[in-house]
């Protein structure tokens, strides 16, 4: 079969792989049709993730067919169509039953990093019972894919552990893919205004088109000023960060009302700064997620009952052929306007 | 009337001083019986707290008898017996609405801060009505001074913040007074293990006594390897930091295991780092707050039901005209070994 | 002035009656602007409340003018625009303390009940400063009346006590003007779809043009069949009681999914079966609430904001000098249509 | 093999039957060391529980040795001390995942009703991986037996389901094994009283060993002025309905306090009447729960950490050879004063 493979830092090609096969009674193989690509595939790529060895097949979103189940696969069947999680949950360690899949003893984030990923004809998937999902009817595929990864990760990291409410002002630091997740999942919630903050002008329109009620460039604009304007001096209720770098999380430390939260959604290569000798009085909350990916079946029931527009992210649409073109679409985002890439088989 | 007062960085005198009286229509004058010295005293006192002017009475807890009340008090009547909370709050504001009294816009800490307090014959009690509670018959009024502070203070800071639970492992850094209040507090949740760590083996032995599982002294043993060895390496599930400065800020980072919590206690002057390059995939959450005072109703039952021994925490006892000297046993915990001092009129 | 006075089972007038004035330091006079009559009133009306005495000026709801306060109300000035909760509070009693403002000791529903109300041209309203709610900039004084008990009701009682989640399926027993305000305020939580029940195809008419994704006619549909096709056989994870009679109860209880809640929103005057031979291992929870109206601050965001149309709820509109049209129209809305009527001064 | 064999109505034997075998790839087969008899059984016995059929060998609880494992098997390993849950669950399904064993769509409570119990040398246990535990070092085994069930029940249903908290007042009805298992459990959350209430005296004996402050005897006391003279009228925060008779449920209807929780955990065989006419307004919740055992690592847990004596519940031995007598030491529990018997192999 065809695959996207991990050569080592800045090295990638479209090789010629043995499809795999069963492993564990629990695993399913499973025919790819639709993939996309994820900034942490980028981070792999540029050596960030020194736990993904070269000659690794790259991937861990993305829709398909059920080929085949180990003889413990008690959900699916061949033929199936599938939703794949970025995260493998084998349903049974101590942190899975606290619905903690990102931390499973022997799955959490493995798909395109530790074990051969979705970026081929043919994936492996482990713990399949718990770590894929039945396509409702009527479901854009497309639109699905949006849920391996992206979709879970804004919401659980952003929205849910940011405790998002009726009337609540949320402040979203980063407009990129995942940044964007966040807005269109915080509207679950009704806040009373959604501020979203980036750098790019082009990315503060995707922003304004998918229901920000405010935006600022903190390239240009006194963000903490305009922030306090809105909010009678007290700062937003909820901060997601959605970049990942210690100046962005800094931003949040500034942005944050008392008793507010900062709900962190980048990956971080740096420690920050944390200003607990303001802080340490203003009874706020950090935290810090990796998805779980434990929201999958809600999401998929909103996404079922058409309140979440998860094609919406959606740029750009290449053959699985193309993939090395869809890398360079979506590894040039600023250019390219790039959110997601659509990759079909 | 007596009282001690701040007369900037480094002085204070015992001095002749008018009795306070009523000057809104909801405050009360409280006769005071006995009060204690806090440790954020002694921070007003090293001038490193700026709000807190020369001049100044000092003192937030308390225990007395309402002299006279403001006509729109309606709770209570000249000869009532009162605990006397720290925080003032008005009851009315968003703040005090969300029971985040701490944050109360004409209330907050304020006593012995922003006007005069407790360490007097008489003090003035704004917003009286939410501010003082009734002192249950039976209660012992010694131990009730621990509940103006220190005991809501471990509690809501460090133990509800922490979310400590029935079988689950806590570590509480730092054993003087605060952190003894939460390992007291913590066992009304009934966790498995509560692991004390502290620099000075005097403190370690009251963390014993006071129901500690585990000590370790920061000086001399490896406190994380010891913590992992205890949780099979995943670490605590809540922990407290109860010292307020970088070092053990950044400790806690190494002791909380994923899906953990680090509730900040400590008082801090300086920033600290946080390793968000390790933890931004850990589910952790890190938690401040200045205490609101708003579990004193819980903390008067359970003291009245004899399920706190919250009088353990006294260690000395001095008269009011002795409180000099109460002062200089308070400053120099580590030779007198004192916890809470008790000051009696 | 003018007042709408109850004089016993059936009988009611507009009467000339003495100007309020105040009662206590916490006390405020306001002119009344806007106000409507309740379900309640009629309930009144009919006898049905007992501890409403004739000579009792009826009301509990509407927008006015603050003409005077007394010397302990900080919030609020003479000439402040302002909403009239149905819910007096203290703020410092130990139910309100907890936000349970309608077991407040002595306050919760006395308006137009055990108090004179505000169904007159004036109106005295106790502890004002945790009972009124300044109007908001640029906000609807019509919409506003909304919330002074039927959206925080249908709200509170109906999708908080719910726990109305995205993705979820909500079934609304009545679609009167209490079970529409649970339809429009069940939004802000995007559940997959919100099924209204109602006898009266007028109603339902309603309910889809405010939201509902199915509604049913229990008169001639088997509504338990139809929502156990729409779940799978499972049921609804919320379902809302908004009519009152055992018959209807009883319905909710062949509604719910194991592990869904029954939020009883309904004014009952007879005990209902509890099916406790089938539900004992359902996992569910029934709750039962008189408003609180402690969301009053939420619902002023989110009508702020424009996220919620409380204006939609009103039909119908009168002087005050034709408030026993009003009522006319009101008691009679099967044949007049009318869901809530405003009343203008 | 020996196997306690229901055959009817009243009828039961201890029989010879074949050793279970394997069915399933995560199926284990276990070899039982000690079980006990449930309510359950007895209830079975009468016939009161027609989904389970003549021929069935009784009993979920027990601890064993792991003799045999399916090859989807992946915790478990033969010679593996483990304790059964009465509860089976997949850990897949959409309830397993909501932590709701109970209503696993292939397991739940099962075994000794729908599939052969543990009554026997021998027992086949679905699910293996989600349905043993393993026994901790230094854990003693037939206090371990009270985790299969009667624990977690009184836990789940009862405490947690009724929010015990620090400083509150619990109500226990019926005093019986389940409602024991509550008061032990109850106290993990340091409640102020807990008031046990039941008809037989030789229970509320064991009541008043277990922890109770307060103990009454329906009988003879009037039970409703004695909870409101200790509660200043209010009642209870939470009522634990632990004996599954419609007067019992009504009584729990009378001792909750406005704002509390009554708790069902009593398995029904009728309707009660629910006094909605009066608790519409008293903002309450009933919850009924099955056990789902999702809290047995926690209450493990708490048992290796000597916070619970499971042991005191067990006041008879027996071997398996006696377990008709068993039968009817347990069945006669008002002559015999028996809690929990233990029945080793």
């Amino acid at each position: 079969m065809k695959a996207l493979v991990y050569h080592g830092p800045g090295q990638k090609s479209l090789d010629e792989r043995p499809r795999p096969s069963l492993a564990a009674p629990t695993d399913a193989i499973v025919r790819m049709l639709k993939t996309t690509i994820c900034g942490t595939d980028l981070h792999i790529l540029k050596g960030d993730v020194p736990t993904c060895e070269p000659g690794r097949i790259l991937g861990h979103e993305g829709v398909g067919i059920v080929e085949e189940t180990g003889p413990a696969v008690a959900t699916f069947r061949p033929g199936d169509r599938v939703l794949i999680s970025c995260i493998s949950a084998c349903g049974r360690c101590a942190y899975c039953r606290r619905g903690m899949y990102s931390h499973c003893t022997t799955g959490g984030w493995i798909l395109g990093h530790r074990i051969d990923g979705t970026q081929a004809d043919f994936v492996r998937i482990p713990h399949a019972d718990t770590s894929l999902y039945r396509v409702p009817e009527g479901v854009d595929e497309e639109a699905l894919v949006m849920l391996s990864d992206i979709l879970p990760t804004g919401f659980e990291c952003g929205v849910l552990n940011g405790k998002v409410a009726p009337g609540s002002v949320v402040a979203i630091v980063g407009a990129g893919p995942v940044g964007l997740a966040a807005l269109l999942t915080a509207q679950f919630y009704t806040p009373a205004a959604i501020i979203m903050i980036d750098l790019d002008e082009g990315r503060l329109d995707f922003a304004r088109r998918f229901g920000a009620t405010h935006t600022f460039n903190n390239a240009r604009d006194d963000v903490v000023g305009a922030v306090r304007a809105l909010t009678e001096g007290r700062g937003a209720d909820t901060v997601i960060e959605a970049v990942g770098v210690p100046a962005t999380f800094e931003l949040c430390q500034d942005l944050v009302a008392p008793g507010g939260i900062i709900a962190n959604v980048g990956v971080h290569g740096h420690k920050a700064d944390l200003h607990l000798e303001r802080l340490w009085s203003h009874n706020i909350a950090i935290t810090t997620r990796l998805v779980d990916t434990e929201t999958t079946p809600m999401l998929l029931k909103t996404l079922a009952a058409k309140k979440l527009d998860a094609a919406a992210l959606i740029t750009h649409r290449f053959t699985f052929d193309q993939i090395l073109e869809a890398y360079e679409t979506f590894a040039n985002a600023s250019r390219t306007r790039a959110l997601k890439v659509i990759i079909s088989h």
